[in-house]
């Protein structure tokens, strides 16, 4: 059981330990990053536990209410999303409520719901880039506005925008507006939010948007110290409650197939009329 | 906007609206069960938000404390669940996390994740039998514990198993014990959990064998008033962090495809040396 | 390599070998159900190979006739199958290709697709009762004809659908028409077929609806001797063509989320306007 | 019904009516790309089919044998492929074929059946670079024998792999082999199948390396024009039949869960023995 996987031939390697360090099963014994599990049920509230799962450590006070903030904002934005639409439509077919969200879960990719994580590596390589260790605070300030400013230009200059500003629905997402006076009144605004915010100044004047809930938690989530390949993972766990009510909606309408349309509402627009001899 | 969608010619209905109950969307104002979202991520915790938008109200003090200790208990069993395992395979493959996580999700049927809802289901159909409102506690627990009898004795000439008893591995599930002391604590305990444990002590003796999660979660949800529908969801919640977390785990491993096994572990036993001529 | 899989102290088996009878890997060797790819490729055409993949043998030229025509058949139905719908929604909003034909699968279910499966098993255990080996081919008929009438009477007085007749938009399916005239051509009608048909003119007289493609294929795969848990397997691989091609269309609009419905589009009537207070 | 679809006030469109060149579905009518379901059922081979539905044409009869032996050599390729194992093992918990073969196809990626594409991008995006329409025969042969060197240079240069060349398991892809054979033979052979071949030489000299099948598919695919964006979605239709065969013989498996491996091959490597108070 202890064995190192041997080497195949061609490169891949049997599975005959599978090493990992997230929960270890024993008989009657539980314990999940070195915690025993019956200790984490009578202990932690649920964002914690999903704290401890994904940053292998418990959270300090702190760090888990603005954590907590940041799930519940991920919640639900009713009906609209294209993964809401889409676990909505696979419920509507009459499959099963593990269908359905999972169906909802592969419209992520770029357009949708990737801006967390393309806006959790912008600010994390930008300050990585401002070595701000041992810089006193006004000097920080000045670093995070120069840095800011040189952003903004670049992806104007590119003509692209900057992920995790603006929102099709919200001039000024009130998630995004009320999770601010949180983590201000929380001591959450660290140097990745802080940049954010900067951010928001200069494009709030220029063309009149602000920071929406993703820009908002990419900056928190940075400065929590999550790696930004974690953004949509946190993000899913956020948004599945919402996703599972919104199947177990559609499930419980009494007609199946009712989020279907119908022939009437199909044009056809291709080829008419041709016979196979015309090969 | 607020027509009734008319019905289409063959049976289906054309959405031109959608309805739902779940959340309010407006121009700079989200609101979630009638509540602005805005106060929800102020004042709930995450295992409150969960049960709001599947109960569609509040949990009270007692109802809140429950839930979160069941959301917590089901986040991971390691790497050996179908689910996880897959997951894991697919998330080894370098697919993106959320193809990974849905694929871990598709594992979920009769056999593996079924047993909260079964389970669920005949608490709550036998205690709704019992017709117990009304009834003082004595009687109560009589009924309870004649119900308990006769399951246990339909099960065994069946030979089928009651879904929420045993385990593969533990004997004594920690989580299962810890959430039962803690419900007792809380006064968690109903109709539903009691009959769960006489059915319990019955099997105890009979079997050696114990309510496992999957049995006292059944209970304690039914108590809090879930129908049996909304087992898998719950169960989904809870377990999408260990599935995000599990898959995150191998996307960090440096080698691609090291999950799957190779050409030496593949024993081909069917036709050999047929030829195209022997049609 | 060649050891069998010890068993797991807990009823698992660890792979350390696979067996599989359908293809044997071996460096520049590949044969499937034991015949050389190479002669496959040169010699097959593909409804041969995936008679050859499903069935382990090659099918002679009436079977390769019959299958390849059930395939084509099964190709595409226009927009409106959930499945179809699924797989546009999701390719709309931006997700691979993969993705949004992997999640048209998923709507898959007892409500949609699920017909195929239950006409086959109902055939076969029809037949199958019937015990038609050595019996001239009159009391063929005639057993074959009361069985028929048995099946439209249980099935009437049970209030029930009997799967494989009937369709939303045709009052004859030109498909299976089609499938039925060729097959009687080709020598395709067997026993199966057979109480298809009978059904169908019953049926037919009784409430004016005939066999669908469902139907129709259902005989004529289960006369091929295929096994009914093989049928939403064999929809698939002739539906997949169909699902790649409207995805494809989908994906190539420039505008994304284009089927996705706006704000304007959905009615709330849920709660509103409660207070967190009122707990 | 034939309504442009009105915009949204946020740049959504809400599909009023759903666009489409594909089937043309009326009541008892139904026609693909302009014919008649029922005449394409009586006279197309399913490659036929394929070929139709996603390029808008029949084929003649040299595409049609090509595309033909192209589908059948995609077929499969045993148990290993990432995504005929993630198949299996969801097939092994006891899930609907359906999920299996959905859970196969959502670990495709890019380092999974990435290749197809790149590689026909590659080819076509050279061979529409060298502009070779009224170019005699031998400077199409210059041409394209300069642009291979320049593609091998350019690699080596960037330490990168040509898509399409090289295997896991083979030297020489007895599958890669015939199917050019059969090009050959059958005049399949165009300038971006040249354009691969060289390359081949090259890299056959100085790696030992040669094409596999989904180069030389990648290859052929584009001389029979179709464009790099529908390369996975040919891969898949292709591979379906061999995930089906895998996923049906993983169910026919008595053990359930056969293919998951047990706590005893888990070393769980993390943190342990924390308490707590350590918060």
């Amino acid at each position: 059981m202890n064995e190192n996987p041997k080497p195949g031939k061609n490169g891949f390697k049997f599975p005959e330990s599978i090493k990992t360090r997230i929960t270890d099963v024993k008989p009657n014994h539980l314990s999940t990053r070195g915690y025993n599990q019956e200790d984490l049920i009578t202990n932690l509230s649920f964002a914690e536990m999903v704290f401890l799962l994904l940053r292998e450590r418990l959270p300090d006070e702190r760090e888990a209410k603005i954590f907590n903030h940041i799930l519940v904002s991920f919640c639900d934005h009713g009906v609209t999303p294209p993964s809401t639409q889409s676990a909505r439509l696979i419920a509507s077919s009459g499959a099963n409520i593990n269908n359905a969200v999972a169906g909802g879960l592969l419209s992520f990719g770029k357009n949708h719901a990737g801006a967390i994580e393309k806006a959790m590596e912008l600010f994390q390589t930008t300050i990585k880039s401002l070595i701000l260790e041992e810089t006193d605070e006004e000097d920080v300030n000045k670093k995070i506005a120069r840095a800011a400013i040189d952003i903004v230009e670049r992806y104007e200059s590119e003509s692209m925008r900057i992920p995790g500003y603006g929102h099709r629905y919200h001039s000024k997402d009130p998630r995004a507006v009320r999770l601010l006076d949180l983590a201000i009144l929380e001591s959450g605004i660290g140097p990745h939010t802080k940049l954010a915010l900067v951010i928001e100044s200069i494009l709030s004047e220029r063309k009149g948007i602000g920071l929406n809930v993703d820009g908002v938690n990419a900056g928190l989530l940075s400065d929590l110290g999550f790696d930004s390949s974690l953004g949509l993972g946190i993000f899913m766990i956020g948004r599945l409650p919402g996703l599972v009510a919104h199947a177990y909606e559609e499930m419980e309408e009494e007609e199946k197939f009712r989020r279907f349309c119908d022939l009437e509402n199909i044009v056809y627009e291709g080829f008419k009329n041709r016979n196979i001899d015309e090969k």
